[in-house]
């Protein structure tokens, strides 16, 4: 009897071991409550003290003036940035080490005016203003020719390492393609070569037929818990038909991933009771070459187990819920299928 | 003025973001003291308890008989495994998807008998029964055909991913050279094929030139804080000279590591006030072919810092200390290069 399957990823050819025994030891969870611990005071992120967020880059805005009181959505430079515009793109040689400048953008994304409002709790029409921040935001970063790809990303607790309770997203434009996004689009080549077919694509025309790992299916936007899930409900949210950017999706676009995305984070948080948690956003790398193969998609990955010396060891991380039991739980939390 | 550097690591070739400005931020670091939460007389791994543990297939004994008391160190199979020796080495193959039975030996290395002493509490003598422990239990899983690779690791705390407090670490071989193996043999190939030599040998010729990431050099093996570490004080620990497989030491060698491990983790647990670890042992694959450029290390991965949305989303994790900066603090705490 079989307990454990290791699992290849089809875009990165990683593995992971996956635990088919469906009784998830308790040490295996970090059961970590997510705390507002931060001062609402102190806030920057709050209405009303925007001095202290910064000059705002992009706000949703009725009838306010910038960077006033006002707003539902609003995007700033980072305070404490890990990339800087300033720098040179030269790189240094030492021997046989190389290094540059921290070169780049580094942007928050202020998702709601209140201190307690976590994403997830956002209304349909709320999530969809903080989607349209992150592409409008995109679309311009992409103008400096300077930057050859950006992600969006999002740490909610502090277990999912954010480090203000305030809910807030982070983009972040590099001048190079950094190694997560590299190995998925060098897949996804490799993949196109041998087939012909972006593979994302492939994953789901698969997944709609198979269904076992279906969480979402009746809009323009599906989500579905990857095969070789990394960890317990990771779970990925992305266009039915080949789209390689994010930053060119439409406004029904972002309709449709604000009604999936919004299922989705309800289901992990009904499911999970509320755990921390990463998205993260891969849109393709802005040069174009990369567009037959690459599609853009959404990855939210609870953060409930720890990486352990075996995940950094190996890179082969062990995953005590199967994907389709993950996909069973949240399908029946979807209030588009009917409770459990 | 660049306050953070990106520096590539001349093994993998993936990037980190080093912070240059040495005045880290308090949400920066992860403050989760190491916590002994098991009930002693429930543990285990404590000395009296050998049948819970489950039979040794290997146990440091003077006068003892197997599975009594009477041993300092002792290996026994693990309880709940992630890989078993019973399975198919055939791979399971439905539409793009490909898996397979989770193949392998995954075995626990109790350090001591001891509940609550950790490995950096051992002496040296001790600490190299440890060493004697890993090394010929990678000698015979190497006798067995169907495994390929080997990693030792140790995961020390919860925030380290430990689900028992008794100090213990694993070993784990697989059918396969598990990604983060993978990456490193290969980028070691490369570097071979470039330039007609061993990357660690030439990592290690610079570094000992260079002196600003040397923990300890007084010994064959030889302590640095690497170029582009990923967390604050990440040290890797290796032979001066080239040797590809750990399994292969002898004993003066791991005389040598014994010291230099010891003194590692002393000055870790002094200078981030006892933090959890992870260590990871890295030997060739067991097949031979990559020898030559190859060579044996063991990473020490103190646990103070958090994976966010950024290194899930990039890959490129952001190490709020330069590793300059940490060796200059190890090698202050460094008892045979004198106190502060």
């Amino acid at each position: 009897m079989v307990e454990t399957e290791l699992r290849r990823d089809p875009i990165t050819g990683r593995s992971v071991l996956i635990d088919l025994t469906a009784q998830p030891h308790p040490n295996d969870f970090l059961l970590e409550p997510v705390r507002q611990d931060d001062e609402p005071a102190a806030c920057p992120f709050c209405e009303g003290r925007e001095g202290n967020a910064g000059p705002e880059v992009l706000a949703w805005r009725e009838h306010s003036a910038a960077n006033a009181p006002g707003w539902s959505v609003r995007v700033v430079p980072n305070r404490r940035p890990m990339l800087r515009i300033e720098g040179s793109q030269a790189g240094r040689v030492d021997g046989i080490y190389e290094s540059w400048d921290g070169l780049g953008a580094h942007e928050v994304v202020i998702e709601t005016p209140v201190h307690d409002q976590p994403l997830q709790d956002l209304p349909a029409d709320r999530l969809w203003r903080v989607l349209w921040a992150w592409r409008t935001r995109l679309q311009d970063l992409k103008r400096d020719a300077r930057f050859v790809s950006a992600v969006v990303f999002k740490n909610h607790g502090r277990a999912a390492g954010a480090r203000l309770d305030h809910s807030h997203s982070q983009l972040a434009a590099y001048p190079i393609v950094p190694s997560v996004l590299h190995e998925k689009v060098r897949g996804a080549e490799a993949h196109f070569d041998r087939t012909g077919q972006c593979v994302f694509c492939a994953i789901t025309a698969q997944e709609l037929l198979d269904g076992r790992r279906m969480v979402s299916d009746t809009l323009p936007i599906i989500a579905i818990t990857p095969f070789a899930s990394r960890v317990p409900f990771e779970t990925w949210v992305m266009p039915r038909v080949h789209a390689p950017r994010f930053e060119e999706a439409s406004d029904e676009t972002l309709t449709a991933m604000s009604v999936v995305l919004g299922e989705v984070m309800a289901g992990i948080d009904w499911a999970l009771e509320r755990p921390a948690y990463n998205l993260v956003l891969h849109t393709a790398p802005f040069g174009g070459g990369d567009d037959r193969w690459f599609h853009w998609h959404l990855e939210v990955i609870p953060r409930v187990t720890r990486w352990s010396g075996l995940e950094w060891g190996s890179g082969i991380p062990r995953n005590p819920v199967s994907p389709e039991e993950a996909a069973r739980v949240l399908r029946s939390a979807n209030p588009r299928r009917g409770g459990l």
